[in-house]
């Protein structure tokens, strides 16, 4: 496949730009059954829609998703579902200032480096609105999830870190992560990110930023060894969202400083159940899924829109400068939040209905304590 | 595909467990005509075969590798080239203490849980034995990229933290990474680290590490938009080497906290060819390559077997202690390093092939200053 | 992926259903800078459109087709196209009568088997309007294939039987295919069906045909070995159109009675060039192609929708008669022969792709005759 | 994948050339728990092992199967299962002839026209030779399947026509098919075959035939629409074996004479089972398996390697002739039996397993008749 899809089992494939008419995404191998309407999708993207905060683009669009198929008197047939989301606010604006300059940190170069020709408007398919097709077939793949397990995964995300600033993991509180306009649950953090990014849009600046994502009710045994871990999927589907340039998952790099006895997570049984006294590995062990909370972070790079001018060079070969105007999140770590939870749904999803077919189990295939 | 495969266009699929009798890869897509020999590949994997320090496992195997299709008179023929090294040390010994119980941080307990059934001699399929098939795929790959690209690309790991203790990048000498046992850059690190894995290894604890892989010469346009990102495929590649809990490219977790203006990599001209003044992004773009040195990093966390005696249970729902006795190396880290340059070589070799299929070109497709 | 897309380098995605709101397909791996607009492929989806006279569905559909993505300023950009047609003249019908019945040759059955849920409107998504997106995707194939090979192969199908009437070989004219109702290359044929057709309306029966699709200017050596031969995915692409039974390449089924020494297609040199005498084995050799006429045939069955009256049960386990009233075609071979069409050049430009993709090359990687 | 690979969910890579070292194959998604030793391999490989009798090629191979990974204690692991066959009598002898000429018929000409280079020595990677690989794989599938269904399908094949000469269908009797050198269904068609044959062979000749797959006891609903429908996947499967030209399902070519109302098979109940009257349709309606035995036929094209001399061109451009002395088959089709048996079990093994995937189950997702 060239690029476009994820998933081997529950396959997605985006298409379309930040200017085009429309943007969507077609997944095959939806199974059978499962309950499914447009309401039931339309919550997850009007969390990632832009325009709900002054912290967050002001491009407005409803994000109103449609489903072309695959779904029949309330139930999902088995066959493709295509959703789709036409765009609202393309601005017609005067596009000639990036149409030739390459702006410092986007991808305006490597496009047409790869491609010679590229569609300018808005960043085209670079654009991060490409994720709303994303959030949309999440929201497809958390049905999918909850119908065949029980309990349902429980999926949620949070912004840990904003530019330098951290939480305070102490004060976590899942609760707060919708109470804020940076899905921060810490509340103290959530202040001080108001006055820093409120100084960092003045200053014409962009914050980067960190996001958790945390899978819980995952059954042990997801995953597929070698080159499929879970963990690697996850890898993969963090670091394909936008300005994202780091993963990890549980300890992750501070792994590297722990010894070994302290990272591995020990067991003792808690009535007739294994289970692990610390969650160092992210909820994954060589690769698949050992039965605790799937932990998954990842970076996210400052936004590349700034309006301070940076230097950079256009496409006749001339020394320019940029400042890119438009409308931009002066952190788009933030509504990265939801794409997260989306692209963890995604994973879990393709790799449920992968191990189902090889073992023809949605869990562990056999009480691991059955024999004595 | 059901896991153990990696790549679209160069595809490598591994096979073989710790302890059986031989392990390997097929790689379907190898171009035609590219010279090719054993004595090509024996190089790379001797660089991460066991048993050449103190520092590493004590099982003796010389990993020697056998081509048996898709050569001819010296030449690939455009068909499957299979690649077997036969395991040689297996050692005959009781495993009955690791046949019953879970090791923490190991694999035994989620490979039992998905598969109802496990190969625990040695780890089985779970085994960084399992990266030697990697080694010998990467110097195909190694050798695909050398002839078709001109200059030839440049791989080159090294390890720059072991435990707590990172390098002086001051002091990177790459000519310092094979005159030491353990790849560090760095000869004054490498010296630190000698002492403090000698430490590790007498208290039977394990270290953790993080890896460096540069990739030079590389062009633009690699990757594909927008789950297929160079980064993205990265990220998944070394993500998938055993241990690993950790991926970044370029500046990676750090750029969170740096200033729009400051990431971003801004360009000037040099003679003809436009240039960045920094490599914060660590040679992508919006998923492809920019021509830049390509810059990923990745985490491994302290190796699970240790004498150190750990608190878990057996398959009897019985709590145990387990301590590893066994041959295994006191940071895996170490020979993590040559994998992760196999990974990389593999990955741009991929999506070399994957962009000339689509564009037609091994690099820019099109000057990037051709109008005016 | 999970069946409902085709090609690897030129991977397309159908999606809809027949009587849905719409019905589409997103193509993955278009090349970049090829000009397409919507009137390069409204003709092809004309040729194949319902209801050009009384031998097809009266259903009218004006099939008009919309390109929502991957076009900008009229060339491709590289990134996925979008084709979207809407359905316009889903009868808002009673279909109580095969809601629960199972039509005898169709798939209602085995959908429910599989899905335990069906769209049973117009057969749902089993129905051949599925084909309309095949032939939107066809057109873009054929305008890459006319824009990376000079001379452009030429795509071209024909009605060679209809019922138990075939045509006369002798009579072949390509230019008659356009001037009749069933793509008849032979006009005399054409007449004898049209009488024959007539009979079976009246009848309330159904007939099936033989369609045959010759590509002409194909260069040699396109195909890979061994599960991917052109002629293993020709024969799955063809077997894919509804109501296909069977698919033959060169002499195909006649092969099998000829002596060896007939049946080989001997060469001789014309100027500089290697020149085969005849063209037994269709255009491949070996699962590659020779340079010579692809030429590749397939059976469609009846149409199983007849309104003579059949014996079935319905999904309440009852014995019951079923007449399929609705529109319905009366020979879909008919229409089968642009979609012919559309598959083999979709084939064909999925494999120039992926031999580019190995060998560089969009034809043979070298001259056969360099060396003496 | 790049083209030596088949199955989605249960695949194998094949590699390696007719007088290489080795062949074999590496199966990845192999479900864990399915007994399994190389004796329930090698059964089939005896079956196509050359030199059983004068009918076929003299090369001596034992075919001996050696599996060098993913058992364990005599069951699958769920790792993938490497299969090796080494090969013993590549003879040494002089391939000068062979070695520049393009033998009528061959993949000489297109492997060259393909890579620009080729293995010249028995055929390389295009010798039937690897097909023992595709046996042997299909042993696997037959022991997943059997394990997994119950009953176990009945895959069974049988040569029915040769050269021009075909069996009496009245006559077919399973039981004869392990009774004679031809795998004849009917007594007296095998013995018109010896004589025929005989005389094929020593007129240097050769003829083609027709193949026969059967799979009784196959559940309905196996399948995926649109594009690997389980007729289209055994197309493929089919037509790429080694000299095939032609593959029906059911009645496949004379589907297309067959009036409508005869074609559709209807239904009756029988007990509580919904049941059809005939198999016109070959057991797969819209794609699916509708619980009938599926029926696939086909044609194998008489071999090229005759001694009768023929007409050809060598790399230099030069006009010369061409006789294949070597050790041949004079009727592929014969040894093609076992193939096309091994063929059938992979698809419907690697559908199983998908189909699993998306529903859960192995067979009919719902009762049909739940309800009233």
């Amino acid at each position: 496949m060239p690029g476009n899809a994820f998933g081997q089992a529950f396959t997605f494939t985006t298409w379309g730009e930040s200017h085009g008419p429309a943007l969507g995404c077609v997944i095959d191998g939806v199974p059978p059954q499962i309950p499914l309407s447009e309401a039931d999708l339309q919550g997850w993207l009007d969390a990632r829609k832009p325009g709900q905060s002054r912290y967050t683009t002001q491009r407005r669009e409803s994000d109103t998703v449609r489903i072309l198929s695959g779904v029949f008197e309330g139930l999902t047939t088995g066959t493709p579902v295509c959703l789709m989301i036409e765009n609202e606010d393309q601005r017609s604006k005067d596009y000639s200032d990036i149409k030739d300059k390459f702006r410092p940190g986007h991808a305006d170069y490597t496009y047409l480096a790869k491609y010679g020709v590229r569609d300018y408007r808005g960043g085209g398919r670079s654009s991060a609105r490409e994720t709303a097709a994303r959030v949309a077939a999440g929201g497809v793949a958390r049905r999918v999830l909850e119908q065949l397990l029980s309990p349902a995964p429980l999926i949620r995300g949070a912004l840990v870190q904003m530019g330098p600033h951290r939480i305070d993991r102490a004060n976590w509180d899942w609760d707060q992560v919708g109470a804020n306009p940076f899905f921060s649950p810490d509340a103290k953090a959530a202040e001080t990110w108001a006055d820093y990014l409120d100084g960092v849009r003045k200053a014409g600046s962009s914050a980067g930023a960190v996001v958790e994502v945390v899978a819980e009710n995952v059954p042990a045994g997801l995953g597929e060894p070698v080159y499929d871990k879970i963990d690697s999927d996850l890898a993969k589907a963090m670091m394909s969202i936008n300005a994202v340039k780091g993963v990890e998952i549980g300890n992750g790099f501070a792994a590297a400083a722990t010894p070994g006895e302290d990272n591995a997570d020990q067991m003792r049984m808690v009535g007739d159940a294994p289970t692990f006294l610390t969650n160092n590995n992210g909820g994954t062990l060589g690769g698949l899924t050992s039965g605790q909370p799937v932990v998954c972070r990842f970076a996210v790079k400052p936004t590349s829109s700034i309006t301070i001018p940076r230097q950079t060079v256009d496409r006749f070969g001339q020394e320019v400068e940029v400042s890119t105007k438009g409308r931009h999140d002066p952190c788009v770590g933030i509504r990265a939040v939801p794409v997260g939870e989306a692209m963890m749904a995604l994973v879990l999803c393709d790799h449920l209905l992968r191990h189902r077919g090889q073992t023809g189990a949605l869990g562990p295939v056999t009480p691991a304590f059955d024999e004595n």
